[in-house]
């Protein structure tokens, strides 16, 4: 039975946003609710426009009988600040503060709404760019890849300093941290990453950036390429082993007397600067 | 400036799937289309008819000028049969065998597209009933843990071996694992899970169920409720320490000659049986 337009609406929207970055052809949709594709393609118009108004993310329609929609996700500019304002007020609190400078983020990173929000974020900076894979250094990374990933579509992967014995063949690294200049190795599953894929780093919390550039060196390994990496919060130091990298927040503790002092990170240079126009406003 | 029906139902869906859980106001909506409440009690008609139709999820609307709208998501028996048999193909691949009974499960867990699948069948066991806390082991549990967080829109907490000094204050239990006896300690970070809290425990694969039953002790030392467990895997074990649990498949192993036999495990009875009629057909 044809299906109404107000019913195609409601069906197409959660089955484009379940399906980020994936071509979605006009032929399946027509078949789906038995429908012209020509009203099938009305109906992507509609939806183009309130993604757009409201902030959703990137609707492109590609016409034609082979033609089709695929949905991107992302965060408008106004939208980030607004979430990165709340970020800083949920972390900027004294009681936070914990031995060697560190950060307690476990309840921010265990709440699904900062995640999908941590991952649209991130995700937002490689709107034009393709990615194969997410990859973070267990532990507390995990759930900010899987936040990444879910809103890119792809696999992430999970390096560790400990290989458990349930993870099969593994490719190794050794790499000095950064503050601390110890020699540390890093694994990774050989079959959890194909050959020569394209990588986005990510991460929990970065101080000098060694764990990152030991992910990079491993990604070497793999043959891959680094395309960028995000961090949620980086804290202060005084020589960084890292250039290039997003920060959603920047955090300064003072370990002798617990001070905290928590701002925005760079990622409104890094993510907004090159689409300024497309993500300005809603 | 008022927003159009066709608009206001591509919105309304979106902002609905990314609140699972939450009573949303009519004069929300109302509010945030310029609409009148009897138009959008209209659009709330075409979501619910739409999201039963095409097996999303639970659409509760509560009438009248205080009332509002509720989205659970769920999965109906046919596409969690679907799933899981996709599930049991991917699984059932002999290289999948590592030392010691365990099967590599990192590539399957490392993958959005499973993951949230994994989330919204398991989290279709407690489309009635109240969670404020998901709970499971690090560090392969993590991933499913999100997954099942997200679906029911509530936070995760992951219990510890070798708690790290970023973790703060912690509570913990000694448990005996259950085929080695050995004896374990589990910890949780003190703040991260208020007392009383009921709580579902998850893990990605379960042998013994020596974990789930230290994790359940757990619960009880912050005077909380275990609402339920669900594992992605069920190994065979001679003897089972829980008496339980939702399995979404069963693996069987033979370390000698790496042979191995996948199948369903036993979600169907522990899901479906009481959801018979509201979830038996699209």
């Amino acid at each position: 039975m044809k299906t109404r337009r107000s019913d195609r609406l409601v069906d197409m929207t959660r089955y484009l946003l379940e399906r980020p970055r994936t071509l979605v052809s006009l032929t399946h949709f027509a078949e789906e609710y038995e429908s012209a594709k020509s009203s099938i393609s009305e109906d992507l118009t509609i939806l183009k426009r309130t993604f757009r108004e409201r902030g959703i993310g990137l609707l492109e329609t590609i016409p034609g009988a082979a033609g089709g929609a695929r949905f991107t996700p992302y965060m408008t500019k106004a939208d980030a600040k607004e979430f990165v304002d709340s970020l800083v007020n949920a972390i900027d609190d004294e009681t936070r503060v914990l031995p060697g400078g560190y950060v307690y983020l476990s309840d921010i990173l265990g709440q699904p709404w900062f995640l999908q929000r941590i991952g649209r974020l991130i995700a937002t900076q490689y709107l034009r760019e393709p990615i194969d894979a997410v990859m973070t250094a267990a532990t507390k990374g995990v759930p900010v890849a899987q936040a990444v990933a879910e809103q890119l579509n792809v696999p992430f992967v999970i390096v560790r300093n400990d290989t458990k014995v349930t993870e099969g063949p593994t490719m190794s690294v050794n790499y000095v941290t950064g503050q601390s200049q110890r020699l540390e190795k890093l694994e990774l599953s050989r079959r959890s990453l194909p050959m020569g894929s394209r990588v986005l780093i990510v991460d929990d919390f970065m101080k000098a950036g060694g764990t990152i550039r030991g992910m990079a060196s491993l990604v070497k390994e793999f043959e891959g390429q680094v395309v960028g990496a995000a961090v949620v919060a980086e804290g202060r130091v005084e020589h960084r082993v890292i250039d290039e990298y997003t920060s959603l927040i920047h955090v300064d503790t003072n370990k002798d007397d617990g001070i905290i002092n928590v701002t925005s990170g760079n990622y409104a240079d890094e993510i907004y600067a090159k689409f300024e126009e497309e993500l300005e406003s809603k």
